[in-house]
């Protein structure tokens, strides 16, 4: 079968400079190393972050030129930093990377950028990043499951552990089960409702302070049903913005 | 088939406490997304990294502790920045990046960081996070194909196109021809010897300057032969330094 | 009447040497200049950042030794940068002078140090802050209208421009109107909600981009008793929450 | 009575746009949180600095049009760092900010900034400033007492602690008696003139190496007629100076 | 004739064990290219600090251990970085150079340097230099002329150019004229007494924005007994305060 | 007899003013104080690279125009930093150093600087310094000994220690008797073959790490004749590149 002609990792010069002659969109991956429990790998989110921008191709189906890099596999991963299958980099390290890539992409001629991330935690570092390319006239968009809410909340069966936290959870376990099945260990799912301290949004709190597992909810009642129904809805949204960020490139917006 | 024991991306929390009770050498496999011609893809680099990193595991075959981190896929690619195919970032990112990554190891016990370099334009930033991590007590270590040299010389077969520099040439292509054969399309390869600028030592070039090819040297030379014969010394050499590392860490030296 | 005896600006040495030896929580409200519309004046939440710690002084009332130091005038104002009134500094400057801060307080005994922001683009340096400030044994605490959700929920009359972002609008408005009287005109107040752009969480939005104004929401429907019904909640929370980062300090907790 | 319609803090955005169509000289008043004794409170130079704003406003009394920022209240204080009142800044930060501050300004088409500075230990962080904002054509003012000097000579009754330091003395507390009288408690005036270590211009010295008191010289001899007459020159001066620079702006100079 | 045995510069590494098994005082010349006129060369500042540090070693004696470092020749230029002999670095840079040279000499036991300055414009990198280093327990002292005031006031017999402010002029030609002679052409010294601006000590301004020539003052009344006479002083202060610091090694202080 | 008047040390505004309006080649001599044993001094880098910077100006004869600056004495000297001899500065503020200096040169005209580097160390700060230059439009070239490797192979009689260092040793030394003869003393000259330890190019090092002598190789074998035949190549080859450095400025190309 032929690869992936988006996928960069597998270009040569002469692909790569059709590819850039078409003003591409750039996907870029970006996951983390870090600790989901034990039914679930330490490389969990760079194999959602890299499955999710493999689906987004496929989804595109070439309608919008795009081309993709390789995950970014180390993120900021300060909650969790002193689990054991953690291991991180600053924000800063996450947002000079970001916007040292774009810049050398734009000297291609590349405009728009996409992060497909799969790790909250690189959030803070993403928006820096996207605030100093606006500077330089690059469009750095940052795709985190866009449009995943209301499905979630229409797919969920068992009750979050925090608003605003989840991880290695019903829900992430699921798009796993979706994306890529043989990651998963079921039968080590567990569930995990911590008591967040009283002032956890007031204090800088690491889970590790309060949580023995780094599952945020109910791990064992994932299904692979569950993920495809939220990332279908996901990968969709994905894909029309990326056809509007493409064409915003003509517009002379940024 | 059972997965690797020594992939980080594949462990879960169990699996990485009991690694780390043994107090393990962690490898960081490090490449870059650059320009190799038309018979070598963009991810060269990385495919190396990754492969020689996995090759060292069965090489080292249980005997001392490793795990092995997802490579670092972003490299230093000044000299090749204009070229189609490369996206790179600065000495300081890499080296951020190293320094960062074996801090959060050794909060977990881990002593010794090897880099499984594939991508000569890192080793300044490598060198400088050595020295970095030295003061911390943290040894780094930088494994650029080790002991390579004098076989390269005995297998090569064509001239080399620079004393200092060799790139998607007869002896980079065998590399990529044993380990992933599949990344080679040797209809393509060339040969290519610019001619070097004068001042080529004493002013800044970049290879684009003065070729119109990032390959430097024969491509079509290249056999599987050949890097198979350079690269068993070079996974034995790792292996011998990897014991070495390892006892280091118990005899109060960093 | 006596001045505050919280109130550092007031305080000479011998005051100051009396209070840090009762190892007081020290409160630094933090705020910003930046356009509100027309009915509300550039330094509402300086104001709101002062008047709130004020409220808060009131409301401890003694019961826990606290100091307040002066607001931090200038925040992070990103979204509204190029609205008229808006005058603001880097996250990383932001960041900073609430590091020093603490290290200088902490230089003195103080370990605990609590921001009272009233200015929501403030939040990621704070938490920067936060983080760096842990590993210096310091904890610097956030208190940005804590537990004011609810209440909101049950006064808000008119609907929110935002599920995430209200600014100027029936709720900030209503805090002024019952902290700061005076510095409403709500003759001005409007209403304004713009059609924020499909993918405004996508890519970097200013708000200037897609809003005429600055007011989210609906100003007109301002009143100080709602103002009243959501601070009496928030400062009773502050308050309880400065007990218990008082009592923290001495259970060997940071 | 009507507020002050230079004072940001008090304007809303239609006030804001037509007093930036005048092309305004901006004022920034910048203090510090610093021990000053028992006489004086930790908040001295940051009411000198608004106070001094205040009156120079009325004393330009709408000839020359000026707009005045809240003032930066944390200033560097490293030489008095360790006595109780004294929370403070690296010289850096008080830098970073008055440059943001002053770009943040100039987006809005104004030229001429004006530090009105009470604390002399800004000085080498606003000289850093000066010259940074000079090579964005940027003109920023220093104003620390302009012309003081020669009235100084005339009123001092008591000899001065030190050639080039005077704190909390009989000068500054006689421009705290003039424009803030109910900030002086001259109970507790004191005198203090510490024996200055023989290397003292050679070594870095805090002051809190060789005195007890932050006081430089006699407090007691402080009058509000003494800092009345030596401020009335300073802020002809300043007004003088304010008319010069806001003439500057359209004579092609920065 | 036997070389002076306090110059690093000559030293082999016996000789330099010896020396530190002695905790010497470690001096460090530093002076800047820069604009001087024609009477004076560009490297006036460098010699000047050379011939000063070499004059202490005389006057010391022996008495008190000492080595002498080369001189840092690039300074902080500011002011006249537009004149045709300028060529400097930043505050910042020379600031860092010295920390880490101190720092780097620390490490050898040595407690105490001593920047023998002999071009103003350092002062600002020198203050940071000496708070940083004391941080790390390191005395940075500053020779900057110590004495010279009063002796200058008393050989002085054109006027001042400024208050603050004197340069290639009478004084400072006297200096060369004393130490190195064969430097000056006092056929081509001038007098220069360039208007000032009004707001010359508000505005950042650079000398070349108001004066043709960097002479400040009138180089034509220099001799060498002036230098003489004033470098006497100069230099005896010097080395009493050599023999202060080297004693304050063995009291605990820093 | 007149001085050199390419040494800007000793040139005056008038002849600067002049000397510019040929749009010269600036040399900066660069080299370390660093440890060389017992029978060369701690100055040798600064010695050879002012030694060879003069030598280069009479080979050039006045054919090309160039200027020279005072050397930079203190290099990154990591790898001996323990020795006693050394005091050296960070890579970072060595690059900073050449890159400040070298954009004070542009304002003025300047568009090629020359490092004339004797010291090893300093190669990482200079290449850094030359990409950073090279953005700006300068040219940064750095001379270190070019032309010298055949001609070393060819007069050498002893071992060189290791392949890619030589300190302090039969070479070095030659270059020292031939242009200095005076820093030397060949009665204290050793030779020291230090074993290197075998994995030396994997792991951070420091040459004390596992040498008691910085020689490395056999100083006894140096010879003024030596030095000389191997220094006039490398000086006619660096004649020769600086007129093509000269007549590139004119072609466009930087």
């Amino acid at each position: 079968m032929a690869y992936d002609k988006t996928d960069i990792s597998r270009l040569n010069d002469s692909d790569m400079e059709a590819a850039l002659a078409r003003t591409p969109v750039l996907l870029l991956p970006i996951g983390a190393v870090e600790s989901h429990g034990d039914h679930l790998p330490a490389g969990t989110d760079n194999i959602l972050a890299v499955r999710l921008a493999e689906e987004l191709v496929k989804t595109i189906d070439g309608e919008t030129p795009v081309l993709r890099l390789p995950v970014l596999p180390f993120g900021q991963v300060w909650s969790l930093a002193e689990a054991p299958c953690s291991f991180g980099v600053s924000n800063e390290t996450v947002s000079n990377t970001i916007v040292e890539i774009a810049q050398s992409a734009a000297q291609k001629g590349i405009r728009t950028v996409v992060v497909v991330n799969a790790h909250l935690g690189n959030a803070v570092a993403i928006r820096d990043a996207q605030r100093r390319l606006r500077e330089d006239g690059i469009t750095l968009a940052n795709f985190f499951y866009p449009g995943a809410g209301p499905v979630i909340e229409d797919v969920r069966e068992k009750k979050e552990a925090h608003a605003s936290y989840m991880h290695a959870c019903e829900i992430e376990t699921s798009y796993v089960l979706h994306l890529a099945p043989d990651a998963v260990d079921m039968d080590k799912a567990i569930e995990n409702y911590p008591e967040f301290p009283e002032d956890f949004s007031t204090v800088a709190y690491r889970w590790t302070d309060f949580s023995k597992s780094p599952v945020l909810g109910d791990a064992r009642a994932a299904t692979a049903e569950k993920g495809e129904k939220i990332l279908k809805v996901v990968l969709a949204n994905m894909a029309k913005q990326i056809a509007v960020l493409y064409a915003r490139q003509f517009n002379g917006n940024s």
